[in-house]
Protein backbone atom coordinates (compact mmCIF):
# COMPACT_ATOMS: atom_id res chain seq x y z
CA UNK A 1 0.00 0.00 0.00
CA UNK A 2 0.92 3.27 -0.89
CA UNK A 3 1.33 6.04 1.85
CA UNK A 4 -1.19 8.19 2.94
CA UNK A 5 -1.67 11.27 0.14
CA UNK A 6 -2.78 13.97 1.84
CA UNK A 7 -5.89 16.76 0.41
CA UNK A 8 -5.89 19.00 2.84
CA UNK A 9 -3.48 20.44 5.85
CA UNK A 10 -3.89 22.42 8.73
CA UNK A 11 -2.28 23.44 12.00
CA UNK A 12 -3.33 24.32 14.95
CA UNK A 13 -2.54 24.87 18.13
CA UNK A 14 0.25 22.49 17.44
CA UNK A 15 -1.68 19.67 16.09
CA UNK A 16 -1.43 19.52 12.24
CA UNK A 17 -4.82 18.31 10.77
CA UNK A 18 -4.85 16.16 7.23
CA UNK A 19 -7.43 15.23 4.86
CA UNK A 20 -6.56 11.84 3.08
CA UNK A 21 -8.73 9.19 0.57
CA UNK A 22 -7.73 5.73 0.17
CA UNK A 23 -9.98 3.12 -2.06
CA UNK A 24 -10.23 -0.30 -0.77
CA UNK A 25 -12.20 -2.88 -2.75
CA UNK A 26 -13.63 -0.44 -4.87
CA UNK A 27 -14.31 2.03 -2.27
CA UNK A 28 -12.64 5.04 -1.13
CA UNK A 29 -12.83 5.29 2.42
CA UNK A 30 -12.29 9.00 3.26
CA UNK A 31 -9.93 9.84 6.85
CA UNK A 32 -8.33 12.64 8.69
CA UNK A 33 -4.70 12.17 10.11
CA UNK A 34 -3.78 14.25 13.33
CA UNK A 35 -0.29 14.24 14.35
CA UNK A 36 1.69 16.64 16.65
CA UNK A 37 3.51 19.59 14.93
CA UNK A 38 7.28 19.29 15.29
CA UNK A 39 8.28 15.84 16.01
CA UNK A 40 9.26 13.44 13.27
CA UNK A 41 7.56 10.35 14.72
CA UNK A 42 5.28 9.09 17.05
CA UNK A 43 2.63 6.78 17.98
CA UNK A 44 -0.59 6.75 16.57
CA UNK A 45 -4.38 5.52 17.63
CA UNK A 46 -6.79 4.31 15.17
CA UNK A 47 -10.10 5.98 16.05
CA UNK A 48 -13.46 4.00 15.32
CA UNK A 49 -16.14 5.85 15.56
CA UNK A 50 -19.60 5.11 16.88
CA UNK A 51 -23.15 4.59 14.74
CA UNK A 52 -24.60 7.66 13.65
CA UNK A 53 -20.96 9.63 13.49
CA UNK A 54 -18.36 9.96 11.24
CA UNK A 55 -14.53 10.69 11.43
CA UNK A 56 -14.56 14.44 12.86
CA UNK A 57 -17.84 13.71 15.11
CA UNK A 58 -16.96 16.15 18.12
CA UNK A 59 -15.78 12.93 20.46
CA UNK A 60 -13.32 11.66 17.74
CA UNK A 61 -12.03 15.40 17.22
CA UNK A 62 -11.78 16.05 21.03
CA UNK A 63 -10.01 12.57 21.92
CA UNK A 64 -7.52 13.29 18.71
CA UNK A 65 -6.24 16.35 19.84
CA UNK A 66 -5.92 15.31 23.32
CA UNK A 67 -3.74 12.72 22.53
CA UNK A 68 -1.70 14.78 19.99
CA UNK A 69 -1.25 17.58 22.32
CA UNK A 70 -0.68 15.57 25.93
CA UNK A 71 0.85 12.22 24.49
CA UNK A 72 2.51 13.79 21.05
CA UNK A 73 0.78 10.86 19.43
CA UNK A 74 -0.93 10.61 16.19
CA UNK A 75 -4.69 9.75 15.48
CA UNK A 76 -6.06 8.41 12.31
CA UNK A 77 -10.03 8.36 11.88
CA UNK A 78 -12.03 6.82 8.86
CA UNK A 79 -15.69 7.36 8.10
CA UNK A 80 -17.08 3.47 8.54
CA UNK A 81 -19.41 2.18 5.62
CA UNK A 82 -22.91 4.43 5.02
CA UNK A 83 -21.73 6.96 7.70
CA UNK A 84 -20.20 10.82 7.17
CA UNK A 85 -19.23 11.22 3.50
CA UNK A 86 -19.92 7.63 2.58
CA UNK A 87 -23.74 8.45 3.43
CA UNK A 88 -26.07 8.08 0.53
CA UNK A 89 -29.15 9.09 2.86
CA UNK A 90 -28.90 13.15 3.21
CA UNK A 91 -26.26 13.51 6.38
CA UNK A 92 -29.43 15.58 8.15
CA UNK A 93 -32.27 12.63 7.29
CA UNK A 94 -32.12 10.92 10.35
CA UNK A 95 -31.76 12.38 13.78
CA UNK A 96 -29.05 11.24 16.30
CA UNK A 97 -31.58 9.94 18.90
CA UNK A 98 -34.04 8.92 16.17
CA UNK A 99 -31.32 6.65 14.75
CA UNK A 100 -30.56 5.16 17.82
CA UNK A 101 -33.72 4.44 18.24
CA UNK A 102 -34.18 2.42 14.83
CA UNK A 103 -31.02 0.44 16.01
CA UNK A 104 -32.94 -0.85 19.18
CA UNK A 105 -35.43 -1.73 17.44
CA UNK A 106 -33.75 -3.56 14.30
CA UNK A 107 -35.29 -7.17 13.59
CA UNK A 108 -32.98 -10.03 13.50
CA UNK A 109 -32.20 -9.49 9.37
CA UNK A 110 -31.45 -6.23 10.29
CA UNK A 111 -29.16 -6.95 13.12
CA UNK A 112 -27.65 -9.50 10.68
CA UNK A 113 -26.92 -7.05 7.35
CA UNK A 114 -25.21 -4.66 9.96
CA UNK A 115 -22.78 -7.28 11.30
CA UNK A 116 -22.20 -7.77 8.04
CA UNK A 117 -21.34 -4.03 6.55
CA UNK A 118 -19.30 -4.21 9.67
CA UNK A 119 -17.61 -7.32 8.63
CA UNK A 120 -16.78 -5.44 5.23
CA UNK A 121 -15.80 -2.38 7.94
CA UNK A 122 -12.25 -4.44 9.33
CA UNK A 123 -10.63 -4.72 5.54
CA UNK A 124 -11.19 -1.07 5.71
CA UNK A 125 -8.91 -0.77 9.14
CA UNK A 126 -6.53 -3.22 7.90
CA UNK A 127 -6.01 -1.39 4.67
CA UNK A 128 -6.10 2.10 6.65
CA UNK A 129 -3.46 0.86 8.67
CA UNK A 130 -1.43 -0.37 5.93
CA UNK A 131 -1.13 2.78 4.35
CA UNK A 132 -0.65 4.79 7.69
CA UNK A 133 2.31 2.19 8.05
CA UNK A 134 3.77 3.74 5.06
CA UNK A 135 3.63 7.50 5.89
CA UNK A 136 6.94 9.16 7.38
CA UNK A 137 5.86 10.00 10.82
CA UNK A 138 2.98 7.63 11.41
CA UNK A 139 5.15 4.55 10.08
CA UNK A 140 7.30 4.15 13.11
CA UNK A 141 4.43 2.96 15.54
CA UNK A 142 3.50 1.42 17.73
CA UNK A 143 -0.30 1.50 16.74
CA UNK A 144 -3.45 1.53 19.31
CA UNK A 145 -7.20 1.31 18.88
CA UNK A 146 -10.01 3.11 20.36
CA UNK A 147 -13.46 2.91 19.42
CA UNK A 148 -16.96 2.01 21.41
CA UNK A 149 -20.06 1.02 20.28
CA UNK A 150 -20.08 0.61 16.61
CA UNK A 151 -16.48 1.19 17.15
CA UNK A 152 -16.42 -2.47 19.08
CA UNK A 153 -18.59 -4.03 16.55
CA UNK A 154 -15.91 -2.69 13.94
CA UNK A 155 -13.53 -1.85 15.77
CA UNK A 156 -12.93 -5.92 17.82
CA UNK A 157 -13.02 -8.17 14.94
CA UNK A 158 -10.22 -5.99 13.17
CA UNK A 159 -8.30 -5.77 16.21
CA UNK A 160 -8.07 -9.40 16.45
CA UNK A 161 -6.99 -9.77 13.04
CA UNK A 162 -3.97 -7.34 12.58
CA UNK A 163 -0.91 -7.85 15.40
CA UNK A 164 0.08 -4.53 14.73
CA UNK A 165 -2.60 -3.29 16.99
CA UNK A 166 -0.92 -3.00 20.88
CA UNK A 167 -3.58 -1.73 22.96
CA UNK A 168 -7.39 -1.12 22.15
CA UNK A 169 -10.16 0.77 23.85
CA UNK A 170 -13.91 -0.59 23.46
CA UNK A 171 -16.87 -0.50 24.89
CA UNK A 172 -20.90 0.06 25.10
CA UNK A 173 -20.96 -3.64 23.04
CA UNK A 174 -22.00 -6.62 24.01
CA UNK A 175 -22.30 -10.51 22.98
CA UNK A 176 -25.66 -12.06 24.04
CA UNK A 177 -28.78 -13.57 21.69
CA UNK A 178 -28.01 -10.89 18.92
CA UNK A 179 -26.67 -12.15 15.52
CA UNK A 180 -23.10 -12.41 15.34
CA UNK A 181 -23.12 -12.08 19.02
CA UNK A 182 -21.03 -15.99 19.41
CA UNK A 183 -18.50 -14.95 16.61
CA UNK A 184 -17.42 -11.87 18.02
CA UNK A 185 -16.83 -13.93 21.69
CA UNK A 186 -14.68 -16.18 19.48
CA UNK A 187 -12.81 -13.31 18.32
CA UNK A 188 -12.56 -11.54 21.80
CA UNK A 189 -11.07 -14.42 23.04
CA UNK A 190 -8.25 -14.54 20.27
CA UNK A 191 -7.48 -10.92 21.75
CA UNK A 192 -4.29 -11.02 23.97
CA UNK A 193 -3.30 -7.19 24.19
CA UNK A 194 -4.13 -4.85 26.83
CA UNK A 195 -7.73 -3.85 26.55
CA UNK A 196 -9.89 -0.90 28.30
CA UNK A 197 -13.55 -2.19 28.47
CA UNK A 198 -15.67 1.01 28.90
CA UNK A 199 -19.46 0.23 29.58
CA UNK A 200 -22.56 2.04 30.50
CA UNK A 201 -24.45 0.60 33.39
CA UNK A 202 -27.43 2.07 32.16
CA UNK A 203 -27.29 1.66 28.32
CA UNK A 204 -30.71 1.75 26.51
CA UNK A 205 -28.91 -0.30 23.51
CA UNK A 206 -26.91 -2.92 25.61
CA UNK A 207 -28.35 -5.04 28.67
CA UNK A 208 -25.38 -5.32 31.70
CA UNK A 209 -25.56 -9.53 31.30
CA UNK A 210 -24.46 -9.12 27.72
CA UNK A 211 -21.42 -6.15 28.55
CA UNK A 212 -20.13 -8.08 31.20
CA UNK A 213 -19.65 -11.31 29.45
CA UNK A 214 -18.08 -9.40 26.37
CA UNK A 215 -15.89 -8.13 28.69
CA UNK A 216 -15.36 -11.87 30.20
CA UNK A 217 -14.45 -13.62 26.67
CA UNK A 218 -12.04 -10.80 26.06
CA UNK A 219 -8.30 -13.04 26.42
CA UNK A 220 -6.43 -10.65 27.52
CA UNK A 221 -4.74 -10.98 30.91
CA UNK A 222 -4.62 -7.58 31.12
CA UNK A 223 -8.21 -6.01 30.95
CA UNK A 224 -9.60 -3.49 32.71
CA UNK A 225 -14.28 -2.55 33.15
CA UNK A 226 -14.68 0.60 33.54
CA UNK A 227 -19.05 0.92 34.75
CA UNK A 228 -20.36 3.94 35.12
CA UNK A 229 -24.05 4.69 35.79
CA UNK A 230 -26.27 6.56 32.90
CA UNK A 231 -27.22 5.38 29.21
CA UNK A 232 -25.22 4.80 25.93
CA UNK A 233 -24.23 8.81 25.17
CA UNK A 234 -23.35 9.13 29.12
CA UNK A 235 -20.44 8.26 29.50
CA UNK A 236 -18.32 10.60 31.78
CA UNK A 237 -15.66 12.81 30.69
CA UNK A 238 -13.20 11.35 33.49
CA UNK A 239 -13.24 8.07 31.39
CA UNK A 240 -10.94 10.32 29.06
CA UNK A 241 -8.51 11.05 31.40
CA UNK A 242 -8.47 6.68 31.91
CA UNK A 243 -8.52 6.10 28.50
CA UNK A 244 -5.13 8.80 28.00
CA UNK A 245 -3.62 7.32 30.91
CA UNK A 246 -4.34 3.31 29.41
CA UNK A 247 -2.39 4.74 25.95
CA UNK A 248 0.33 6.24 28.12
CA UNK A 249 0.99 3.25 29.93
CA UNK A 250 0.39 0.48 26.48
CA UNK A 251 1.67 2.50 23.84
CA UNK A 252 5.28 3.47 23.90
CA UNK A 253 7.12 6.16 22.00
CA UNK A 254 10.23 4.96 20.48
CA UNK A 255 12.39 7.92 21.19
CA UNK B 1 -12.46 15.98 71.15
CA UNK B 2 -9.06 16.87 71.49
CA UNK B 3 -6.37 17.16 68.61
CA UNK B 4 -4.20 14.52 67.61
CA UNK B 5 -0.91 14.63 69.90
CA UNK B 6 2.06 12.50 68.47
CA UNK B 7 3.95 9.86 70.50
CA UNK B 8 6.94 10.08 67.41
CA UNK B 9 7.71 11.92 64.34
CA UNK B 10 10.28 11.37 61.35
CA UNK B 11 10.55 13.08 58.11
CA UNK B 12 11.67 11.43 55.03
CA UNK B 13 11.41 12.59 51.03
CA UNK B 14 9.03 15.02 52.16
CA UNK B 15 6.86 13.25 54.07
CA UNK B 16 6.22 13.31 57.78
CA UNK B 17 4.87 10.00 59.68
CA UNK B 18 3.58 10.92 62.53
CA UNK B 19 2.31 8.18 65.21
CA UNK B 20 -0.61 8.74 67.84
CA UNK B 21 -2.79 7.27 70.18
CA UNK B 22 -6.56 8.07 70.60
CA UNK B 23 -9.02 6.73 73.26
CA UNK B 24 -12.31 5.10 71.72
CA UNK B 25 -14.81 3.70 74.33
CA UNK B 26 -12.09 2.78 76.69
CA UNK B 27 -9.68 1.07 73.59
CA UNK B 28 -6.63 2.27 72.89
CA UNK B 29 -6.50 3.00 69.18
CA UNK B 30 -3.28 3.29 67.38
CA UNK B 31 -2.72 5.21 63.99
CA UNK B 32 -0.51 6.86 62.03
CA UNK B 33 -0.99 10.41 60.18
CA UNK B 34 1.37 11.53 56.97
CA UNK B 35 1.85 15.01 55.82
CA UNK B 36 3.92 17.11 53.43
CA UNK B 37 6.32 18.81 54.71
CA UNK B 38 6.82 22.27 54.51
CA UNK B 39 2.66 23.13 53.89
CA UNK B 40 0.55 25.10 56.35
CA UNK B 41 -2.68 22.93 55.72
CA UNK B 42 -3.33 20.08 53.31
CA UNK B 43 -6.93 17.85 52.14
CA UNK B 44 -6.49 14.44 54.25
CA UNK B 45 -7.50 10.80 52.82
CA UNK B 46 -8.25 8.32 55.76
CA UNK B 47 -7.03 4.98 54.87
CA UNK B 48 -8.73 1.51 56.15
CA UNK B 49 -6.81 -1.58 55.58
CA UNK B 50 -7.95 -4.89 54.77
CA UNK B 51 -8.43 -7.65 57.02
CA UNK B 52 -5.28 -9.52 57.99
CA UNK B 53 -2.81 -5.95 57.64
CA UNK B 54 -2.31 -3.34 59.40
CA UNK B 55 -1.91 0.18 59.93
CA UNK B 56 1.77 0.36 58.37
CA UNK B 57 0.84 -2.24 55.87
CA UNK B 58 2.84 -2.07 52.61
CA UNK B 59 0.15 -1.33 50.86
CA UNK B 60 -1.50 1.22 53.23
CA UNK B 61 2.19 2.88 53.38
CA UNK B 62 2.51 3.16 49.63
CA UNK B 63 -0.61 5.03 48.67
CA UNK B 64 -0.40 6.85 52.32
CA UNK B 65 3.58 8.68 50.60
CA UNK B 66 1.86 8.43 46.78
CA UNK B 67 -1.18 10.84 48.01
CA UNK B 68 1.61 13.03 50.12
CA UNK B 69 4.45 13.32 46.94
CA UNK B 70 2.21 13.16 44.23
CA UNK B 71 -0.85 15.10 45.71
CA UNK B 72 0.14 17.38 48.72
CA UNK B 73 -2.19 15.70 50.32
CA UNK B 74 -2.16 14.01 54.06
CA UNK B 75 -3.34 10.23 54.83
CA UNK B 76 -4.49 9.02 58.47
CA UNK B 77 -4.39 5.32 59.34
CA UNK B 78 -5.66 3.68 62.21
CA UNK B 79 -5.59 -0.44 63.85
CA UNK B 80 -9.42 -1.74 63.19
CA UNK B 81 -10.21 -4.20 66.27
CA UNK B 82 -8.00 -7.26 66.39
CA UNK B 83 -5.37 -5.59 64.22
CA UNK B 84 -2.19 -4.60 64.17
CA UNK B 85 -1.05 -3.57 67.51
CA UNK B 86 -4.64 -4.36 68.51
CA UNK B 87 -4.18 -8.34 68.34
CA UNK B 88 -4.68 -10.00 71.12
CA UNK B 89 -3.05 -13.33 69.53
CA UNK B 90 0.71 -13.11 68.55
CA UNK B 91 1.45 -10.81 65.20
CA UNK B 92 2.56 -13.85 63.66
CA UNK B 93 0.31 -16.90 64.55
CA UNK B 94 -1.62 -16.93 61.53
CA UNK B 95 -0.46 -15.98 58.35
CA UNK B 96 -2.16 -14.07 55.66
CA UNK B 97 -3.12 -16.21 53.33
CA UNK B 98 -4.31 -18.60 56.17
CA UNK B 99 -6.40 -16.15 57.19
CA UNK B 100 -8.30 -15.56 54.47
CA UNK B 101 -9.14 -18.81 54.35
CA UNK B 102 -10.85 -18.90 57.64
CA UNK B 103 -12.79 -15.75 56.01
CA UNK B 104 -13.52 -18.02 53.12
CA UNK B 105 -14.96 -20.96 55.43
CA UNK B 106 -16.37 -18.68 58.28
CA UNK B 107 -19.66 -20.03 59.53
CA UNK B 108 -23.08 -17.84 59.36
CA UNK B 109 -22.50 -16.91 63.50
CA UNK B 110 -18.86 -16.09 62.95
CA UNK B 111 -19.52 -13.95 60.12
CA UNK B 112 -22.20 -12.07 61.89
CA UNK B 113 -19.42 -11.72 64.79
CA UNK B 114 -17.05 -10.04 62.89
CA UNK B 115 -20.12 -7.86 61.07
CA UNK B 116 -20.66 -6.96 64.60
CA UNK B 117 -16.77 -6.08 65.24
CA UNK B 118 -17.10 -4.40 62.09
CA UNK B 119 -19.78 -2.24 63.34
CA UNK B 120 -17.85 -0.93 66.18
CA UNK B 121 -15.11 -0.17 64.07
CA UNK B 122 -17.48 2.70 62.66
CA UNK B 123 -16.70 5.00 65.88
CA UNK B 124 -13.65 4.66 66.17
CA UNK B 125 -13.16 6.68 62.22
CA UNK B 126 -15.77 8.78 63.76
CA UNK B 127 -13.46 9.80 66.46
CA UNK B 128 -10.26 9.68 64.98
CA UNK B 129 -11.89 12.71 62.27
CA UNK B 130 -13.09 14.43 65.10
CA UNK B 131 -9.18 14.49 66.39
CA UNK B 132 -7.94 15.07 62.64
CA UNK B 133 -10.15 17.90 62.43
CA UNK B 134 -9.13 19.39 65.35
CA UNK B 135 -4.89 18.89 63.95
CA UNK B 136 -3.47 22.24 62.79
CA UNK B 137 -2.55 21.42 59.09
CA UNK B 138 -4.88 18.73 58.90
CA UNK B 139 -8.13 20.74 60.15
CA UNK B 140 -8.78 22.15 56.72
CA UNK B 141 -9.87 19.50 54.98
CA UNK B 142 -11.38 18.72 52.75
CA UNK B 143 -11.73 14.87 53.57
CA UNK B 144 -11.73 11.55 51.52
CA UNK B 145 -11.73 7.79 52.05
CA UNK B 146 -10.37 4.61 50.62
CA UNK B 147 -10.43 0.80 52.27
CA UNK B 148 -11.37 -2.16 50.20
CA UNK B 149 -11.95 -5.72 51.73
CA UNK B 150 -12.16 -4.94 55.22
CA UNK B 151 -11.66 -1.33 54.68
CA UNK B 152 -14.90 -1.09 53.25
CA UNK B 153 -16.98 -3.66 55.34
CA UNK B 154 -16.08 -0.92 57.85
CA UNK B 155 -15.60 2.31 56.12
CA UNK B 156 -19.05 1.69 54.27
CA UNK B 157 -21.04 2.51 56.98
CA UNK B 158 -18.35 4.85 58.09
CA UNK B 159 -18.65 6.67 55.47
CA UNK B 160 -22.54 6.58 55.20
CA UNK B 161 -22.18 7.51 58.25
CA UNK B 162 -19.77 11.13 58.84
CA UNK B 163 -21.09 13.65 55.96
CA UNK B 164 -17.40 15.33 56.27
CA UNK B 165 -16.35 12.85 54.17
CA UNK B 166 -16.38 14.16 49.87
CA UNK B 167 -15.30 11.62 48.45
CA UNK B 168 -14.67 7.81 49.08
CA UNK B 169 -12.67 4.28 47.16
CA UNK B 170 -14.05 1.19 47.95
CA UNK B 171 -14.33 -2.31 46.63
CA UNK B 172 -13.65 -6.34 47.13
CA UNK B 173 -16.79 -6.54 48.99
CA UNK B 174 -20.36 -7.18 47.66
CA UNK B 175 -23.78 -7.39 49.02
CA UNK B 176 -25.52 -11.18 48.87
CA UNK B 177 -26.60 -13.89 51.20
CA UNK B 178 -24.38 -12.68 53.95
CA UNK B 179 -25.60 -11.87 57.18
CA UNK B 180 -25.36 -8.01 57.36
CA UNK B 181 -25.74 -7.49 53.69
CA UNK B 182 -29.01 -6.38 53.49
CA UNK B 183 -28.00 -3.63 56.15
CA UNK B 184 -25.22 -2.64 54.19
CA UNK B 185 -27.03 -2.30 51.12
CA UNK B 186 -29.27 0.61 52.69
CA UNK B 187 -26.40 2.36 53.73
CA UNK B 188 -24.81 2.17 50.56
CA UNK B 189 -28.29 3.52 49.17
CA UNK B 190 -27.53 6.81 51.63
CA UNK B 191 -24.37 7.32 50.06
CA UNK B 192 -24.31 10.62 47.71
CA UNK B 193 -20.64 11.31 47.05
CA UNK B 194 -18.30 10.04 44.04
CA UNK B 195 -17.15 6.80 44.99
CA UNK B 196 -14.86 4.56 42.99
CA UNK B 197 -15.27 0.92 43.21
CA UNK B 198 -12.76 -1.27 42.62
CA UNK B 199 -13.56 -4.85 42.65
CA UNK B 200 -11.22 -8.33 41.53
CA UNK B 201 -13.39 -10.53 38.40
CA UNK B 202 -11.92 -13.92 40.31
CA UNK B 203 -12.07 -12.79 43.56
CA UNK B 204 -11.89 -16.03 45.57
CA UNK B 205 -13.74 -14.47 48.87
CA UNK B 206 -16.33 -12.49 46.63
CA UNK B 207 -18.72 -13.39 44.07
CA UNK B 208 -19.34 -11.39 41.18
CA UNK B 209 -22.74 -10.43 41.12
CA UNK B 210 -22.46 -9.86 44.74
CA UNK B 211 -19.64 -7.18 43.86
CA UNK B 212 -21.87 -6.00 41.29
CA UNK B 213 -24.86 -5.86 43.01
CA UNK B 214 -23.14 -3.65 46.07
CA UNK B 215 -21.86 -1.13 43.41
CA UNK B 216 -25.11 -1.16 42.19
CA UNK B 217 -27.11 -0.08 45.78
CA UNK B 218 -24.75 2.54 46.11
CA UNK B 219 -26.62 6.02 45.73
CA UNK B 220 -24.27 8.22 43.66
CA UNK B 221 -24.85 9.43 40.53
CA UNK B 222 -21.06 9.99 40.29
CA UNK B 223 -19.75 6.37 40.70
CA UNK B 224 -17.45 4.29 39.02
CA UNK B 225 -16.34 0.38 39.15
CA UNK B 226 -13.14 -0.69 37.99
CA UNK B 227 -12.99 -4.52 36.92
CA UNK B 228 -9.76 -6.33 36.51
CA UNK B 229 -8.97 -9.90 36.38
CA UNK B 230 -7.30 -11.96 39.17
CA UNK B 231 -7.95 -12.85 42.68
CA UNK B 232 -8.60 -10.68 45.94
CA UNK B 233 -5.17 -9.27 46.59
CA UNK B 234 -3.69 -9.22 42.45
CA UNK B 235 -5.36 -5.97 42.46
CA UNK B 236 -2.84 -4.32 39.53
CA UNK B 237 -0.49 -1.50 40.33
CA UNK B 238 -2.50 0.89 37.22
CA UNK B 239 -5.10 1.05 39.75
CA UNK B 240 -3.12 3.42 42.15
CA UNK B 241 -2.95 6.27 38.97
CA UNK B 242 -6.82 6.06 39.00
CA UNK B 243 -7.02 6.19 42.64
CA UNK B 244 -4.76 9.04 42.36
CA UNK B 245 -7.10 10.54 39.65
CA UNK B 246 -10.18 9.77 41.56
CA UNK B 247 -8.66 11.79 44.87
CA UNK B 248 -7.49 14.71 42.49
CA UNK B 249 -10.80 15.25 40.66
CA UNK B 250 -12.63 15.24 44.07
CA UNK B 251 -10.54 16.16 47.03
CA UNK B 252 -9.57 19.77 46.45
CA UNK B 253 -7.14 21.74 47.79
CA UNK B 254 -8.57 24.87 49.26
CA UNK B 255 -5.31 26.96 48.58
Amino acid sequence: MAPLSWTNETTELGVTERAFQISVAGENVPGIAWSPEGKDHWPTILIGHGGTQHKRTPGVLSLARRLVRHLGYGAVAIDAPEHGDRRTEPQDAVAPNEMRQRIANMTPEQLKAMADRNGGAVGEWRATLDAVAATPGFSSGPFGYWGVSMGTAIGLPYVASDPRISAAVFGLAGVGNRPGSDRLAELAATIKIPVLFLFQWDDELMEREHGLALFDAIGSDDKTMHVNPGGHIQMPFHERDSVEAFFARHIRTTD
